[in-house]
């Protein structure tokens, strides 16, 4: 008997139909023996329409709130689950994120869990029921209620698994793995049967829509295998896991891309100390999270600063920047430019093979695309460039890296 | 200073605008030195929605999980409300059952009230803040998520009131108070400026939507003045208040009715005692309201029971009576009919005046009316006739107990 945390997202409970879909699926796991807890998101499309409203509410709504609204989407599937697992004659208890209780921090929106009780849920599957768990909320030690941002219940799913130290925890989703890259861009895109939590760390923080970041640190910490599959199929799926030889042979193992953030350039600041701080601090306290940043040698003694944020987040940084910030730190002028795209190599093989960013930068200008800022990892290498170019640049970065080949027969799709 | 509930029904926060319009008139009695409790419906058409959802799920969901799924609908309301009056500028924190918290019994879909904590609220009051709770909505001793009934919400603020020793409790919905009769059937109906408790619970009890039921108990109980008004307009509503000299000179307040109810006669069931109490029950102990019951003089040693029930549970009614309770009792056959209706008259005069139900009984007979059941009160008759026949004995009762006249005028509408 395991124990094996399943986690469905949007488009697998988006109707009636399909939640009836998934009952079929966690109940045969529960008739084989297992004890199953399942982790379900909001019907696809629901939370998007949730945050809608908060927006026609207010153009920057308060955060205790907009977590209050949002977070209804989740109790919705996880009561119609319930309900129909106990119609089709399965013990089954839903769990709203105060009741289990999954406590986090009080940073709303993107709150992180701090602690998991699991005395409920084990008591729950002591007696044989299957356990319920809405995805993506948490509660403050105050007994507010949190959101762990989008995608967050994938990491509802992995804390879970470890919490509870289940066998394998299960990521249902309306793809079939982890693709080289995007298929729909890619005809020839090829899905991996294994990647490293580290790969898909850096696949899921660089847009690759399969699994959220903080997920797969989740998992990479506590070693919790994570098996991305279809809810849709019977195909296996991609096994995220611990790195192996095989893995390091494969020296680029996917090209991912990322149309959701904007760049914001704060130009002409005196280059002086303490400078970076004063830039960064207010939008990390006000929650907003900077992913690169770039800053050049300076010019009589006057620096650039450039730096990316989520789409979500721009207006409200670029506001913040320019009204504040740019005048407490001497910059001349403030920039932002919403559309850009970053596009992205990742493999565990780059940290032994030489030559690779030479290749992506010049495949990229052999097509006139312009690189506007570079960013790498130890397994990755980042740049951003114009959206419009962004499909035209994924699709000649896989050919270059061989990455499209004749694999696709292998993996019998 | 007054301490004044507020409670919006659906249509009041149908949409954004709508709840600004709600956050404008909490804002004003908030500016004006009042401290404000805010009661809030879910949009108009999502609770359905929800009920729905629920039904497509399984034909009888579980009630916990119900409950699950339909508490969502306030919750979003709050959030909405609370994000709109804090970008006005005002402290406003919503509450939601299991929050402030609301204690009640585990009967889920139609939960008591057992206890209400006031401590929070009373420090966000302290603080200036204004208050925001879900209707609807509580929570059982094991933590589990309840609702009150349909139109629970009207319960929640009279009862909030109570605990909180309110001022007032303003009930705000899409009509201007409480009305002779309904006026989409009476064009001539006419708005009663107060109304006694008592008149109030019959009316509610008998169909007039404008309050719950439990809600007028609470209020009564509590000797909390209630004004139902609208929140689309600045005219002045209706008072249910204790009952006063001026309302027991008035004989016949108001004519109602009800079409949600269902009838369902148990036919020659040998006539023992202890026969009712098998029968009631197990209704009673799944969940099931009965409403009006008539039991006539038997023949044979054997006799026949009948029953009302409201229409959502009508299904489930008949199929425990017919499959289990039937055979138990020994009843020889059960019929349903969905297709009645409750034409009903109120007043706080009839209790010294006499010959009100002959008049009744004989305006119905002149047009042809069956009545099917009868039932009474103190200030009340009940009569279930054909639903076909509602409007028709609406408009008769109404002229025949002379309720249209020329006030009218004198209401200056």
């Amino acid at each position: 008997m395991a124990l094996i945390v399943q986690k469905y997202g949007g488009t697998s409970v988006g109707n009636i139909e399909r939640i009836r879909n998934v009952a079929r699926r966690v109940g045969k796991t529960s008739g084989a023996g297992n004890q199953v807890v399942v982790v379900l998101s909001a019907m696809s499309g629901e939370t998007n329409k949730l945050v809608g409203l908060t927006q026609e509410a207010a153009e920057f709504p308060l955060g205790r709130e907009y977590d209050v609204v949002i977070s209804t989407g989740e109790q919705v599937t996880v009561g119609l689950l319930a309900i129909i697992l106990n119609e089709m004659g399965y013990r089954a208890k839903s769990f709203l994120g105060h009741q289990v209780p999954i406590v986090t921090d009080s940073q709303f929106g993107s709150a992180r869990i701090e602690s998991i009780g699991t005395d409920k849920m084990a008591e729950e599957l002591k007696k044989g029921s299957i356990v319920v768990v809405a995805g993506f909320q948490g509660m403050d030690g105050q007994g507010n209620i949190t959101t762990l941002g989008r995608g967050g219940s994938d990491t509802t799913a992995v804390a879970l698994a470890a919490a509870l130290k289940a066998d394998l925890c299960e990521i249902y989703t309306d793809v079939e793995g982890v693709y080289t890259t995007d298929p729909n861009i890619c005809s020839d895109a090829r899905k991996l049967k294994k990647v490293s939590y580290d790969e898909m760390l850096e696949m899921a923080s660089l847009g690759a829509k399969v699994l959220q970041t903080r997920s797969v640190e989740f998992a990479k910490k506590y070693e919790i295998p994570v098996m991305v599959r279809s809810s849709f199929t019977d195909a296996e799926g991609t096994l995220v896991c611990k790195e192996d030889s095989e893995m390091e042979k494969v020296v680029v193992s996917g090209i991912t891309y990322n149309k959701s953030e904007a760049k914001i350039s704060v130009l002409r600041v005196p280059d002086r100390p303490g400078i970076a701080a004063k830039l960064f601090r207010p939008l990390t306290e006000d929650g907003i999270n900077v992913d690169m940043i770039v800053q050049n040698i300076s010019h009589d003694a006057h620096t650039d600063l450039t730096f990316t944020v989520s789409n979500s987040d721009y207006k409200k940084a670029l506001k913040l920047i320019k009204e504040k910030t740019a005048a407490e730190i001497g910059a001349e002028e403030v920039v932002g430019d919403p559309n850009i795209a970053k596009v992205s190599i990742v493999g565990a093989g780059m940290r032994s093979h030489a030559g690779i960013a030479s290749q992506m930068f010049e495949v990229l200008a052999k097509e006139g695309i312009n690189i506007q800022m570079i960013s790498t990892s130890e397994i990755k290498i980042s740049c951003v460039i114009d959206v419009k170019y962004t499909e035209l640049a994924v699709r000649v970065l896989h050919e270059s890296f061989g990455l499209g080949n004749n694999e696709v027969v292998e993996e019998k799709e």
